[in-house]
């Protein structure tokens, strides 16, 4: 179920360059009040991922008409929106008058149970490789997140993958933080990771805030030595963090803010 | 135009994990005479693909059956068989009962007229990270060949890809192999890149016609040192290559023996 190009529970061609090559962005997007609180986010990154990928800019006010037709009336739900290269061309290349495809799908807002107390994640054994022309964007390219997430079953509840260096780069579904003393810390997604809509907001609220944030390495034994770690998404919103594999991490004061201001709209 | 899990024209569903996130793999086949001439190696690497990828196995017999009636008629032609983790799932985690589903089109054989001196290549400039658990598999995480294809227009014919330490790899859409005396050299594929249906058929043809062969790295300087170089797949067969950027490079009589054995169907 779901529109492609305006046609409700339209049809995917079966030559679309979404599905041969992955050659296409995903934004997965937070709808409340029957609207988009942050679509100038998402579309921001999606349109830099169509120009990282070689795709024309799909026409804002048309799929932006589609979404708020779709997203009308719904209270609270997730919206998907995947913008792919089109039909067609001579294998790889792409045509150059190609017209961009865009399907919109919405779906029930997850019901999850989290502890208070926070959730456990992993470190997965699954790596990132460094790809710094693919890096940041949201691109439908996600076999590592695949592989990751079938690394366990049904908890712990998230998992980190590293990169090539072992550094810890992100969740297989989120971004993830780390305080040390006043700080928050975030890995730097230069070379590879999905820089997150909520991390985004996160950043730009601490910094109104006045606390201090950095863009750091995060090898395993950083993050375990934190005074906290979370992880975040637009839908799942804040996690903290209370274990990594076996070992427990402490709650931190600055967590509870960051939750805070997401939960009252501050970011 | 095609066939979803045996049903003409049949529409992919817009939860597709394919879609969604490159969750499958494909084959690109040579049809002649109404048949598939090499459908075991390509099932072979198929099915190792899927299972490299958590998807389940798909049906060989009841695939087989609509691919034949397929080519059935078609004296010469390009098969395309897809297979997807099928629909759904909670975000990247795959269903442990999910439905693998299978997708078939066919397209005309390409006319393609290329030079029997060779072709031109060209060194892209694009980068195939290392990522050994989805190296050799014809996964459709293919970002990294669509955007090396995007570094040029009409000529060359074709795009060589290097791995992050400099050393050629594979072309956009074939495997890449090179001569040196008596030897045929093909790069190792183990860290990345796909391994081709036709560079398998000809290394195993070179073994039994008392050809040595290697594995090996491949610095561009190697590559233009070579006594001859040629590009292959499974539907333009064997190219030699005549130049490299702006660099001649000699005929080789091994090439054209490979050329002759392909074109007689000895491998």
């Amino acid at each position: 179920m779901g529109v492609v190009d305006g046609v409700e529970n339209g049809c995917l061609p079966l030559d679309d360059r979404g599905l041969a090559y992955g050659h296409g962005v995903f934004e997965t997007m937070e709808i409340a009040s029957g609207r988009v609180p942050h679509w100038a986010r998402h579309w921001r990154r999606l349109t830099r991922g169509c120009a990282r990928l070689g795709i024309r800019q799909p026409d804002e006010a048309r799929v932006r008409a589609t979404v708020e037709r779709q997203v009308a009336g719904h209270p609270r739900a997730v919206l998907k929106l995947l913008v792919t290269a089109g039909s067609g061309g001579a294998g790889y290349r792409v045509p150059a008058h190609h017209s961009p495809r865009c399907i919109v799908a919405i779906r029930p807002w997850p019901q999850r149970q989290i502890p208070d107390a926070g959730v456990a994640v992993r470190l997965c054994a699954t790596r990132l490789p460094f790809d710094a022309r693919l890096a940041g964007i949201k691109h439908l390219n996600r076999l590592h997140s695949v592989l990751a997430r079938a690394e366990w079953g049904d908890t712990p509840e998230e998992g980190l993958l590293s990169d090539p260096d072992g550094n810890i780069v992100e969740g297989t579904m989120s971004n993830v933080f780390w305080v040390e003393g006043d700080t928050l810390l975030s890995p730097d997604l230069s070379r590879c990771g999905v820089a997150g809509i909520m991390r985004e907001r996160i950043l730009e609220w601490a910094e109104r805030a006045g606390i201090a944030t950095s863009i750091a390495r995060c090898p395993p034994a950083r993050l375990l030595a934190a005074d906290g770690v979370f992880v975040c998404n637009s839908l799942i919103g804040v996690w903290p963090v209370a274990r990594v594999d076996h070992q427990g991490l402490p709650d931190a004061a600055l967590i509870r803010r960051v939750q805070s201001a997401v939960s009252r709209g501050a970011c």
